[in-house]
């Protein structure tokens, strides 16, 4: 991947604020809304989740996901040329009562600070998602396919 | 559903240009961001694909699909409020003979001026979405299931 496009996906992927989560509900795949925290080498993503919503059940009992994260359309340029990234990998719940609890969330509060209060209701935890690979659409018929080495170095060294 | 959340449901679907489109790829989930046309009734919603994207391929393999469409995030709101609404139902490819193509791509061209090129391709075709139902969240914690029949009822009669 070129360096343009590897300094577009590290500023989409650190910029927004919410992805579409998919995951496999009845064999099927069903997408809502989530609001993720990157990790610092991008191979890695959080969710804080409830579970009592239908993605958090999903991922309970089968772990393969996929995160989409897009440009914010402004309603003025071509939707086709925004940029995108498809993620896919395995989602891990963590207890939490794990050591990585206390630096997630000062991360997540950082990253989100209304979300506060749903660090004091007991069916919200974090999951972690592993990337598997990724496959980046930097406009139209400019895609990469990223694998997750090559995610972990771009954002670790990347120049955003 | 009352009928403020049913307007803003109607106004959600009818003003966005992109979906996150989940289908499954051997076996596992694949979000992607789709532009859609949404139906007259809101229980049908059409995408125009490409043959050699990956969701296209998924889709001619396995029908069951999900699409979520969600508020833009302007960046100020609690993004947790954002207005979103995750739609699952089957997809079926049209031919570009078929009757219905013409009808469908002056609605979408009306939609998408700039896609115009994208019916010069012989890989692009349109793919027709039956939604079987649809999860609406009009906010944190206000959250609706709607039936197809609903949604189709919304959207004829719907006040937006």
């Amino acid at each position: 991947m070129d360096k343009d496009s590897a300094d577009l996906l590290v500023q989409l992927v650190r910029s927004q604020r919410t992805a579409a989560l998919g995951t496999l509900r009845q064999g099927a795949p069903l997408v809502s809304m989530v609001l993720y925290l990157p990790g610092t080498d991008c191979a890695t993503f959080h969710l804080h989740v409830s579970r009592l919503a239908w993605h958090t059940q999903d991922m309970l009992s089968e772990a393969r996901v996929s995160l989409s994260i897009a440009a914010t359309d402004d309603g003025l340029r071509n939707p086709q040329t925004l940029e995108r990234v498809s993620v896919r990998g395995e989602a891990k719940a963590l207890s939490n009562d794990s050591p990585e609890h206390a630096p997630l969330k000062a991360a997540w509060l950082a990253r989100y600070p209304e979300s506060a209060i749903q660090f004091e209701l007991a069916d919200f935890q974090f999951f972690h998602i592993a990337v598997r690979d990724a496959r980046f659409v930097a406009g139209f018929g400019r895609i990469h396919n990223v694998s997750a080495q090559d995610l972990a170095g771009l954002c670790l060294h990347g120049s955003n």
